[in-house]
Protein backbone atom coordinates (compact mmCIF):
# COMPACT_ATOMS: atom_id res chain seq x y z
CA UNK A 1 0.00 0.00 0.00
CA UNK A 2 0.84 3.57 -0.57
CA UNK A 3 2.44 5.92 2.40
CA UNK A 4 -0.59 8.48 3.27
CA UNK A 5 0.87 11.23 5.89
CA UNK A 6 -1.98 12.62 7.63
CA UNK A 7 -0.53 15.77 9.57
CA UNK A 8 -2.64 17.88 11.97
CA UNK A 9 -1.68 21.12 12.48
CA UNK A 10 -2.23 23.15 15.94
CA UNK A 11 -3.54 26.79 16.57
CA UNK A 12 -0.97 28.01 17.30
CA UNK A 13 1.01 27.42 13.88
CA UNK A 14 -2.01 29.17 12.55
CA UNK A 15 -1.45 32.34 14.57
CA UNK A 16 1.90 32.84 13.66
CA UNK A 17 2.37 33.68 9.92
CA UNK A 18 6.16 32.87 9.82
CA UNK A 19 5.91 29.91 11.71
CA UNK A 20 3.09 28.83 9.05
CA UNK A 21 4.61 29.53 5.78
CA UNK A 22 7.47 27.52 6.85
CA UNK A 23 5.33 24.56 8.17
CA UNK A 24 3.73 24.99 5.00
CA UNK A 25 6.74 24.78 2.98
CA UNK A 26 8.10 21.70 4.90
CA UNK A 27 4.69 20.09 4.17
CA UNK A 28 4.65 20.67 0.39
CA UNK A 29 8.09 19.13 0.38
CA UNK A 30 6.75 15.91 1.40
CA UNK A 31 6.69 13.60 -1.62
CA UNK A 32 3.79 11.04 -0.39
CA UNK A 33 0.66 11.51 -0.61
CA UNK A 34 -0.84 13.81 2.10
CA UNK A 35 -3.98 15.23 3.93
CA UNK A 36 -3.78 18.00 5.74
CA UNK A 37 -5.97 18.69 9.28
CA UNK A 38 -6.08 22.37 10.60
CA UNK A 39 -7.86 24.31 13.88
CA UNK A 40 -8.61 27.47 13.76
CA UNK A 41 -6.37 29.75 16.42
CA UNK A 42 -7.08 32.73 18.00
CA UNK A 43 -8.65 33.98 15.52
CA UNK A 44 -12.08 32.60 15.81
CA UNK A 45 -12.25 33.92 19.43
CA UNK A 46 -11.25 37.39 18.20
CA UNK A 47 -13.65 37.61 15.78
CA UNK A 48 -16.67 36.79 18.15
CA UNK A 49 -15.04 39.62 20.92
CA UNK A 50 -14.77 42.09 18.39
CA UNK A 51 -18.61 41.28 17.55
CA UNK A 52 -19.31 41.20 20.89
CA UNK A 53 -20.54 37.23 20.86
CA UNK A 54 -20.25 35.99 24.21
CA UNK A 55 -18.22 32.76 25.17
CA UNK A 56 -20.25 30.33 26.62
CA UNK A 57 -18.48 27.37 28.43
CA UNK A 58 -20.23 24.87 30.66
CA UNK A 59 -17.48 22.54 32.77
CA UNK A 60 -14.76 24.58 30.56
CA UNK A 61 -15.68 23.73 27.81
CA UNK A 62 -17.09 25.60 24.80
CA UNK A 63 -20.45 25.51 23.81
CA UNK A 64 -20.91 26.02 20.00
CA UNK A 65 -24.13 28.22 19.91
CA UNK A 66 -25.55 29.43 16.32
CA UNK A 67 -23.66 32.79 16.07
CA UNK A 68 -20.38 30.73 17.06
CA UNK A 69 -20.87 28.12 14.45
CA UNK A 70 -21.02 30.36 11.85
CA UNK A 71 -17.98 32.41 13.24
CA UNK A 72 -16.15 28.93 12.78
CA UNK A 73 -17.23 27.86 10.01
CA UNK A 74 -15.82 31.53 8.52
CA UNK A 75 -13.17 31.51 9.93
CA UNK A 76 -11.96 27.86 9.93
CA UNK A 77 -13.38 26.63 6.70
CA UNK A 78 -13.41 29.90 4.83
CA UNK A 79 -10.09 32.03 5.76
CA UNK A 80 -7.85 29.61 7.65
CA UNK A 81 -8.44 27.06 5.40
CA UNK A 82 -8.62 29.22 1.53
CA UNK A 83 -4.92 31.07 3.03
CA UNK A 84 -3.37 27.19 3.54
CA UNK A 85 -4.26 26.10 0.04
CA UNK A 86 -3.03 29.19 -1.28
CA UNK A 87 0.02 29.29 0.11
CA UNK A 88 0.59 25.76 -0.35
CA UNK A 89 0.20 26.72 -4.12
CA UNK A 90 2.29 28.95 -4.17
CA UNK A 91 4.51 26.03 -3.01
CA UNK A 92 4.02 24.01 -6.15
CA UNK A 93 1.84 21.96 -3.78
CA UNK A 94 -1.59 21.20 -5.58
CA UNK A 95 -4.17 21.41 -2.51
CA UNK A 96 -7.91 21.56 -2.31
CA UNK A 97 -9.39 22.84 1.03
CA UNK A 98 -12.17 20.98 2.36
CA UNK A 99 -14.69 20.65 5.27
CA UNK A 100 -17.20 17.67 5.81
CA UNK A 101 -19.70 18.38 3.77
CA UNK A 102 -18.14 18.82 1.05
CA UNK A 103 -18.33 15.64 -1.26
CA UNK A 104 -20.28 14.53 2.22
CA UNK A 105 -16.11 13.76 3.01
CA UNK A 106 -17.14 14.00 6.69
CA UNK A 107 -20.60 12.36 8.05
CA UNK A 108 -21.00 13.20 11.98
CA UNK A 109 -24.10 14.01 14.07
CA UNK A 110 -24.88 16.80 16.93
CA UNK A 111 -23.16 15.22 20.21
CA UNK A 112 -26.28 13.33 22.43
CA UNK A 113 -25.35 14.07 26.15
CA UNK A 114 -27.61 12.93 29.23
CA UNK A 115 -27.74 16.30 30.20
CA UNK A 116 -25.55 18.60 28.73
CA UNK A 117 -25.92 20.57 25.58
CA UNK A 118 -22.83 21.25 23.60
CA UNK A 119 -24.52 22.47 20.90
CA UNK A 120 -23.89 22.48 17.17
CA UNK A 121 -21.02 20.01 18.03
CA UNK A 122 -20.10 17.02 15.77
CA UNK A 123 -19.18 13.54 16.78
CA UNK A 124 -18.03 11.71 13.74
CA UNK A 125 -19.67 8.41 11.83
CA UNK A 126 -18.04 8.32 8.49
CA UNK A 127 -14.89 8.86 6.34
CA UNK A 128 -15.67 9.17 2.32
CA UNK A 129 -12.58 7.30 1.39
CA UNK A 130 -13.52 6.80 -1.99
CA UNK A 131 -13.44 10.73 -2.54
CA UNK A 132 -10.67 11.25 -0.79
CA UNK A 133 -8.61 8.41 -2.54
CA UNK A 134 -9.69 9.85 -6.10
CA UNK A 135 -7.86 13.76 -5.07
CA UNK A 136 -5.25 11.72 -3.27
CA UNK A 137 -4.79 9.74 -6.63
CA UNK A 138 -4.44 13.02 -8.40
CA UNK A 139 -1.29 14.18 -6.25
CA UNK A 140 -3.41 16.80 -4.87
CA UNK A 141 -3.40 17.21 -1.07
CA UNK A 142 -6.46 17.74 0.78
CA UNK A 143 -6.48 19.81 3.51
CA UNK A 144 -9.86 20.15 5.95
CA UNK A 145 -11.19 22.33 8.13
CA UNK A 146 -12.24 21.12 11.12
CA UNK A 147 -16.03 21.56 10.80
CA UNK A 148 -18.69 18.29 9.52
CA UNK A 149 -22.12 18.15 8.37
CA UNK A 150 -25.01 15.81 9.44
CA UNK A 151 -26.30 15.13 6.27
CA UNK A 152 -29.45 17.25 6.66
CA UNK A 153 -27.81 20.59 5.90
CA UNK A 154 -26.55 21.42 9.62
CA UNK A 155 -22.96 22.17 9.84
CA UNK A 156 -21.69 21.03 12.81
CA UNK A 157 -18.27 22.22 14.77
CA UNK A 158 -15.79 19.26 15.03
CA UNK A 159 -12.66 19.00 16.92
CA UNK A 160 -10.04 18.83 15.01
CA UNK A 161 -7.34 16.39 16.83
CA UNK A 162 -10.92 13.79 16.23
CA UNK A 163 -10.97 14.71 12.28
CA UNK A 164 -7.39 13.95 11.85
CA UNK A 165 -7.93 10.82 14.09
CA UNK A 166 -11.27 9.67 11.68
CA UNK A 167 -9.29 10.34 8.94
CA UNK A 168 -6.64 7.88 10.01
CA UNK A 169 -8.56 5.15 10.81
CA UNK A 170 -10.65 5.62 7.61
CA UNK A 171 -7.97 5.58 4.94
CA UNK A 172 -5.65 3.19 6.87
CA UNK A 173 -7.91 0.37 4.45
CA UNK A 174 -6.44 1.68 1.58
CA UNK A 175 -3.26 3.17 2.75
CA UNK A 176 -0.08 3.15 4.78
CA UNK A 177 -1.21 5.39 7.27
CA UNK A 178 1.23 7.74 9.59
CA UNK A 179 -0.83 10.43 11.94
CA UNK A 180 1.35 13.07 13.10
CA UNK A 181 -0.04 15.70 15.94
CA UNK A 182 2.14 18.65 15.62
CA UNK A 183 1.91 21.16 18.23
CA UNK A 184 3.94 23.51 20.08
CA UNK A 185 5.83 20.92 22.13
CA UNK A 186 8.56 18.86 20.85
CA UNK A 187 6.86 15.71 21.56
CA UNK A 188 5.53 14.07 25.02
CA UNK A 189 7.67 15.33 27.87
CA UNK A 190 8.70 13.75 30.98
CA UNK A 191 8.55 17.10 32.26
CA UNK A 192 5.91 19.30 30.96
CA UNK A 193 8.20 22.26 31.66
CA UNK A 194 11.30 21.45 29.51
CA UNK A 195 11.08 20.84 26.06
CA UNK A 196 13.97 18.71 26.01
CA UNK A 197 12.46 15.78 28.10
CA UNK A 198 11.19 14.54 24.76
CA UNK A 199 10.13 10.80 25.59
CA UNK A 200 11.50 8.77 21.71
CA UNK A 201 9.00 6.30 22.12
CA UNK A 202 5.63 5.30 24.15
CA UNK A 203 3.55 2.06 23.77
CA UNK A 204 0.41 1.03 25.66
CA UNK A 205 2.26 -0.42 28.84
CA UNK A 206 4.72 2.57 29.31
CA UNK A 207 1.21 4.62 28.65
CA UNK A 208 -0.40 2.77 31.60
CA UNK A 209 2.80 3.78 34.11
CA UNK A 210 3.23 7.19 32.81
CA UNK A 211 -0.24 7.81 33.19
CA UNK A 212 -0.37 5.88 36.85
CA UNK A 213 2.56 8.24 38.02
CA UNK A 214 1.03 11.49 36.63
CA UNK A 215 4.11 12.05 34.21
CA UNK A 216 1.66 12.66 32.10
CA UNK A 217 0.21 16.18 31.75
CA UNK A 218 -3.54 16.62 31.66
CA UNK A 219 -3.05 18.45 27.72
CA UNK A 220 -1.40 15.40 26.42
CA UNK A 221 -3.64 12.18 27.77
CA UNK A 222 -7.04 12.93 24.94
CA UNK A 223 -4.13 13.35 22.10
CA UNK A 224 -2.48 9.91 23.63
CA UNK A 225 -5.96 7.86 23.93
CA UNK A 226 -6.46 8.89 20.23
CA UNK A 227 -3.51 8.00 19.22
CA UNK A 228 -3.54 4.17 20.58
CA UNK A 229 -7.51 4.43 19.64
CA UNK A 230 -6.32 5.15 15.69
CA UNK A 231 -3.48 2.54 16.25
CA UNK A 232 -5.92 0.07 17.20
CA UNK A 233 -7.81 1.09 13.97
CA UNK A 234 -5.25 -0.17 11.69
CA UNK A 235 -2.88 3.09 11.37
CA UNK A 236 0.29 2.18 11.16
CA UNK A 237 2.02 4.99 13.16
CA UNK A 238 1.82 8.28 15.18
CA UNK A 239 4.15 10.48 15.91
CA UNK A 240 3.87 13.40 18.55
CA UNK A 241 5.83 16.31 17.84
CA UNK A 242 7.12 20.34 16.73
CA UNK A 243 5.36 21.65 13.83
CA UNK A 244 8.33 23.53 12.88
CA UNK A 245 10.73 20.10 13.08
CA UNK A 246 7.84 17.98 10.09
CA UNK A 247 10.99 16.66 8.55
CA UNK A 248 12.30 15.25 11.46
CA UNK A 249 9.17 13.98 12.98
CA UNK A 250 8.43 12.60 9.38
CA UNK A 251 12.07 10.88 9.32
CA UNK A 252 11.51 9.68 12.66
CA UNK A 253 14.52 11.43 14.18
CA UNK A 254 12.80 14.05 16.66
CA UNK A 255 8.85 13.60 18.54
CA UNK A 256 7.27 10.76 20.41
CA UNK A 257 6.50 7.89 18.41
CA UNK A 258 3.59 5.73 19.81
CA UNK A 259 3.41 2.40 19.00
CA UNK A 260 1.27 -0.45 19.90
CA UNK A 261 3.23 -2.64 22.06
CA UNK B 1 -21.07 15.86 -25.69
CA UNK B 2 -22.54 15.60 -21.90
CA UNK B 3 -24.92 18.51 -21.12
CA UNK B 4 -23.77 21.03 -18.29
CA UNK B 5 -25.53 23.69 -16.35
CA UNK B 6 -23.54 26.27 -14.90
CA UNK B 7 -25.61 28.46 -13.00
CA UNK B 8 -24.92 31.48 -11.36
CA UNK B 9 -26.97 32.84 -8.62
CA UNK B 10 -27.46 36.62 -7.12
CA UNK B 11 -26.91 38.01 -3.95
CA UNK B 12 -30.47 38.39 -2.82
CA UNK B 13 -31.28 35.07 -3.70
CA UNK B 14 -28.51 34.13 -0.44
CA UNK B 15 -30.08 36.91 1.81
CA UNK B 16 -33.42 34.96 1.58
CA UNK B 17 -33.33 31.69 3.77
CA UNK B 18 -37.00 30.51 2.19
CA UNK B 19 -35.27 31.74 -1.27
CA UNK B 20 -32.27 29.44 -1.07
CA UNK B 21 -33.80 26.86 0.35
CA UNK B 22 -36.44 27.02 -2.44
CA UNK B 23 -33.82 27.30 -4.94
CA UNK B 24 -31.39 24.91 -4.04
CA UNK B 25 -33.92 22.52 -4.03
CA UNK B 26 -34.60 23.22 -7.64
CA UNK B 27 -30.92 22.86 -8.11
CA UNK B 28 -30.53 19.75 -6.52
CA UNK B 29 -33.77 18.14 -9.36
CA UNK B 30 -31.32 18.92 -12.08
CA UNK B 31 -30.34 15.59 -13.31
CA UNK B 32 -27.84 16.60 -15.84
CA UNK B 33 -23.95 18.08 -14.40
CA UNK B 34 -24.20 21.07 -12.57
CA UNK B 35 -21.97 23.82 -11.67
CA UNK B 36 -23.07 26.63 -8.94
CA UNK B 37 -21.72 29.54 -8.94
CA UNK B 38 -22.58 32.11 -5.87
CA UNK B 39 -21.89 35.62 -4.91
CA UNK B 40 -22.12 36.67 -1.51
CA UNK B 41 -24.96 38.96 -0.87
CA UNK B 42 -25.17 41.40 1.58
CA UNK B 43 -23.71 39.71 4.61
CA UNK B 44 -20.12 40.27 3.74
CA UNK B 45 -20.88 43.94 3.46
CA UNK B 46 -23.34 43.86 7.30
CA UNK B 47 -19.73 42.20 8.58
CA UNK B 48 -17.45 44.96 7.18
CA UNK B 49 -19.72 47.37 9.18
CA UNK B 50 -19.99 45.34 12.43
CA UNK B 51 -16.34 45.60 12.73
CA UNK B 52 -16.24 48.93 11.60
CA UNK B 53 -13.81 48.32 8.32
CA UNK B 54 -14.66 50.91 5.93
CA UNK B 55 -15.80 50.50 2.16
CA UNK B 56 -13.81 52.04 -0.18
CA UNK B 57 -15.35 53.36 -3.49
CA UNK B 58 -13.53 55.00 -6.39
CA UNK B 59 -15.91 56.01 -8.93
CA UNK B 60 -18.63 53.76 -7.90
CA UNK B 61 -16.43 51.06 -7.04
CA UNK B 62 -15.80 48.41 -4.34
CA UNK B 63 -11.68 48.65 -3.63
CA UNK B 64 -10.63 45.25 -2.03
CA UNK B 65 -8.31 46.14 0.74
CA UNK B 66 -6.17 43.61 2.89
CA UNK B 67 -9.47 43.85 5.50
CA UNK B 68 -12.19 42.87 2.86
CA UNK B 69 -10.31 40.32 1.09
CA UNK B 70 -10.14 39.02 4.49
CA UNK B 71 -13.90 38.91 5.32
CA UNK B 72 -15.08 38.49 1.52
CA UNK B 73 -13.10 35.04 1.86
CA UNK B 74 -14.68 34.32 4.94
CA UNK B 75 -17.91 34.84 4.24
CA UNK B 76 -18.17 33.61 0.25
CA UNK B 77 -15.87 30.85 0.44
CA UNK B 78 -16.57 29.70 4.11
CA UNK B 79 -20.00 30.64 5.40
CA UNK B 80 -22.39 30.88 2.40
CA UNK B 81 -20.16 27.87 0.35
CA UNK B 82 -20.26 26.03 3.40
CA UNK B 83 -24.51 26.47 4.54
CA UNK B 84 -24.88 26.29 0.35
CA UNK B 85 -23.02 22.28 0.49
CA UNK B 86 -25.01 21.37 3.87
CA UNK B 87 -28.39 21.90 2.20
CA UNK B 88 -27.63 20.40 -0.89
CA UNK B 89 -26.32 17.20 0.59
CA UNK B 90 -29.57 17.47 2.69
CA UNK B 91 -31.40 17.63 -1.11
CA UNK B 92 -29.60 14.38 -2.00
CA UNK B 93 -27.07 16.51 -4.01
CA UNK B 94 -23.88 15.40 -3.51
CA UNK B 95 -21.77 18.70 -3.94
CA UNK B 96 -18.29 20.21 -3.16
CA UNK B 97 -17.56 23.90 -2.42
CA UNK B 98 -14.15 25.21 -3.90
CA UNK B 99 -12.64 28.30 -4.01
CA UNK B 100 -10.18 29.36 -6.84
CA UNK B 101 -7.30 28.16 -5.28
CA UNK B 102 -8.67 24.69 -4.10
CA UNK B 103 -7.12 22.22 -6.85
CA UNK B 104 -6.16 25.01 -9.12
CA UNK B 105 -9.49 25.48 -10.46
CA UNK B 106 -9.42 29.34 -11.19
CA UNK B 107 -6.25 30.85 -11.65
CA UNK B 108 -6.05 34.33 -11.71
CA UNK B 109 -3.94 37.27 -11.76
CA UNK B 110 -4.33 41.38 -9.53
CA UNK B 111 -6.45 43.91 -11.96
CA UNK B 112 -3.73 45.74 -13.44
CA UNK B 113 -4.89 49.37 -14.51
CA UNK B 114 -2.76 52.58 -15.37
CA UNK B 115 -4.45 54.70 -13.00
CA UNK B 116 -6.76 52.38 -10.50
CA UNK B 117 -5.93 50.15 -7.90
CA UNK B 118 -8.81 47.75 -7.38
CA UNK B 119 -7.16 46.04 -4.44
CA UNK B 120 -7.40 42.41 -4.36
CA UNK B 121 -9.11 42.25 -7.07
CA UNK B 122 -8.82 39.10 -9.92
CA UNK B 123 -9.10 38.90 -13.58
CA UNK B 124 -9.55 35.05 -14.41
CA UNK B 125 -6.57 33.82 -16.64
CA UNK B 126 -7.66 30.17 -16.82
CA UNK B 127 -10.10 27.28 -15.44
CA UNK B 128 -8.85 24.02 -14.30
CA UNK B 129 -11.57 21.98 -16.90
CA UNK B 130 -9.57 18.47 -16.01
CA UNK B 131 -10.26 18.85 -11.94
CA UNK B 132 -13.62 20.16 -12.55
CA UNK B 133 -14.50 17.27 -15.28
CA UNK B 134 -13.14 14.84 -12.33
CA UNK B 135 -15.50 16.42 -9.94
CA UNK B 136 -18.67 16.19 -12.30
CA UNK B 137 -18.27 13.06 -13.88
CA UNK B 138 -18.45 11.14 -10.05
CA UNK B 139 -21.69 13.05 -9.83
CA UNK B 140 -21.06 16.02 -7.42
CA UNK B 141 -22.08 19.43 -8.15
CA UNK B 142 -19.73 21.63 -7.68
CA UNK B 143 -19.86 25.24 -5.87
CA UNK B 144 -18.21 27.83 -6.21
CA UNK B 145 -17.63 31.29 -4.06
CA UNK B 146 -16.13 34.07 -6.35
CA UNK B 147 -12.41 34.42 -4.86
CA UNK B 148 -9.34 33.07 -7.07
CA UNK B 149 -5.67 32.74 -6.70
CA UNK B 150 -2.47 33.73 -8.19
CA UNK B 151 -0.48 30.81 -7.81
CA UNK B 152 1.79 32.92 -5.85
CA UNK B 153 -0.32 33.05 -2.38
CA UNK B 154 -2.71 35.98 -3.24
CA UNK B 155 -6.15 35.43 -3.02
CA UNK B 156 -8.54 37.64 -4.85
CA UNK B 157 -11.89 38.74 -5.21
CA UNK B 158 -13.45 38.17 -8.01
CA UNK B 159 -16.99 38.92 -9.76
CA UNK B 160 -19.13 35.95 -9.26
CA UNK B 161 -20.86 36.68 -13.04
CA UNK B 162 -17.36 37.05 -14.73
CA UNK B 163 -16.60 33.30 -13.17
CA UNK B 164 -19.65 32.12 -14.29
CA UNK B 165 -18.69 33.61 -17.63
CA UNK B 166 -15.21 32.21 -17.45
CA UNK B 167 -16.11 28.43 -16.45
CA UNK B 168 -18.59 28.30 -18.99
CA UNK B 169 -15.83 28.84 -21.64
CA UNK B 170 -13.49 27.17 -20.30
CA UNK B 171 -15.90 23.71 -19.87
CA UNK B 172 -17.46 24.06 -23.25
CA UNK B 173 -14.59 22.07 -24.68
CA UNK B 174 -15.59 19.15 -22.74
CA UNK B 175 -19.33 19.44 -22.21
CA UNK B 176 -22.68 21.29 -24.35
CA UNK B 177 -22.84 23.98 -21.69
CA UNK B 178 -25.54 26.01 -21.14
CA UNK B 179 -24.77 29.20 -18.97
CA UNK B 180 -27.83 30.60 -16.67
CA UNK B 181 -27.66 33.71 -14.44
CA UNK B 182 -30.57 33.95 -12.10
CA UNK B 183 -31.21 37.16 -10.58
CA UNK B 184 -33.80 39.08 -9.19
CA UNK B 185 -36.28 40.02 -12.15
CA UNK B 186 -37.87 37.67 -14.64
CA UNK B 187 -35.20 38.31 -17.35
CA UNK B 188 -33.88 41.45 -19.74
CA UNK B 189 -36.93 43.52 -19.86
CA UNK B 190 -38.27 46.29 -22.03
CA UNK B 191 -39.16 48.05 -19.56
CA UNK B 192 -37.34 47.68 -16.44
CA UNK B 193 -39.67 48.34 -14.00
CA UNK B 194 -42.76 45.99 -15.30
CA UNK B 195 -41.28 42.60 -14.95
CA UNK B 196 -43.99 41.01 -17.27
CA UNK B 197 -41.88 42.90 -19.93
CA UNK B 198 -39.89 39.96 -20.47
CA UNK B 199 -38.05 39.44 -23.72
CA UNK B 200 -37.96 36.20 -24.65
CA UNK B 201 -34.81 35.91 -27.06
CA UNK B 202 -32.27 38.45 -27.96
CA UNK B 203 -29.53 38.23 -30.60
CA UNK B 204 -26.68 40.31 -31.20
CA UNK B 205 -28.53 42.39 -33.88
CA UNK B 206 -31.14 43.22 -31.53
CA UNK B 207 -29.23 43.68 -28.79
CA UNK B 208 -27.42 46.90 -30.55
CA UNK B 209 -30.98 47.78 -31.64
CA UNK B 210 -32.05 47.69 -28.09
CA UNK B 211 -29.21 49.14 -26.99
CA UNK B 212 -29.12 51.76 -29.68
CA UNK B 213 -32.45 52.89 -28.15
CA UNK B 214 -31.55 52.87 -24.90
CA UNK B 215 -34.04 49.87 -23.73
CA UNK B 216 -31.26 48.27 -21.56
CA UNK B 217 -31.32 49.29 -18.40
CA UNK B 218 -27.74 49.83 -17.17
CA UNK B 219 -26.84 46.78 -15.16
CA UNK B 220 -28.16 44.44 -18.10
CA UNK B 221 -25.08 45.66 -20.15
CA UNK B 222 -22.59 43.82 -18.72
CA UNK B 223 -24.34 40.85 -17.88
CA UNK B 224 -25.54 40.75 -21.66
CA UNK B 225 -21.69 41.83 -22.74
CA UNK B 226 -20.72 38.49 -20.40
CA UNK B 227 -23.59 36.59 -22.05
CA UNK B 228 -22.58 36.81 -26.09
CA UNK B 229 -18.32 36.60 -25.13
CA UNK B 230 -19.32 33.37 -23.64
CA UNK B 231 -21.43 32.05 -26.78
CA UNK B 232 -18.76 33.71 -28.84
CA UNK B 233 -16.25 30.89 -26.96
CA UNK B 234 -18.10 27.76 -27.16
CA UNK B 235 -20.71 27.94 -24.84
CA UNK B 236 -23.92 27.10 -26.45
CA UNK B 237 -26.63 28.78 -24.71
CA UNK B 238 -27.17 31.45 -22.10
CA UNK B 239 -30.40 32.23 -20.36
CA UNK B 240 -31.07 35.34 -17.84
CA UNK B 241 -34.04 35.26 -15.54
CA UNK B 242 -35.84 34.82 -12.20
CA UNK B 243 -34.02 32.39 -9.62
CA UNK B 244 -37.37 31.09 -8.31
CA UNK B 245 -37.89 30.09 -11.74
CA UNK B 246 -34.76 27.85 -12.30
CA UNK B 247 -36.96 24.52 -14.18
CA UNK B 248 -38.75 26.97 -15.95
CA UNK B 249 -35.30 28.42 -17.25
CA UNK B 250 -33.91 25.08 -18.03
CA UNK B 251 -37.29 23.91 -19.79
CA UNK B 252 -36.98 27.29 -21.73
CA UNK B 253 -40.08 28.16 -20.56
CA UNK B 254 -39.00 31.80 -18.68
CA UNK B 255 -36.38 33.93 -18.97
CA UNK B 256 -34.43 35.40 -21.50
CA UNK B 257 -32.57 33.20 -24.14
CA UNK B 258 -29.51 34.79 -25.70
CA UNK B 259 -28.57 33.40 -28.94
CA UNK B 260 -25.94 34.01 -31.46
CA UNK B 261 -27.44 35.14 -34.19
Amino acid sequence: MDKLYIIKIGGNIIDDEAKLASFLHSFADITAKKILVHGGGKLATRLAEKLGIEQHLVDGRRITDAETLKIVTMVYAGYVNKTIVALLQANNCNAIGLCGADGDAILAHKRQHPVMDYGFVGDVDAINSVLIKTLLEQNIAVVFAPITHDQQGQLLNTNADTIAQELAKGMSKLYDVELIYSFEKSGVLLNAEDDSTVIPQIDSVYYQQLKSKQKIFAGMIPKLDNAFAALNSGVNKVIIGKAEQLEQLIAGTAGTSIINE
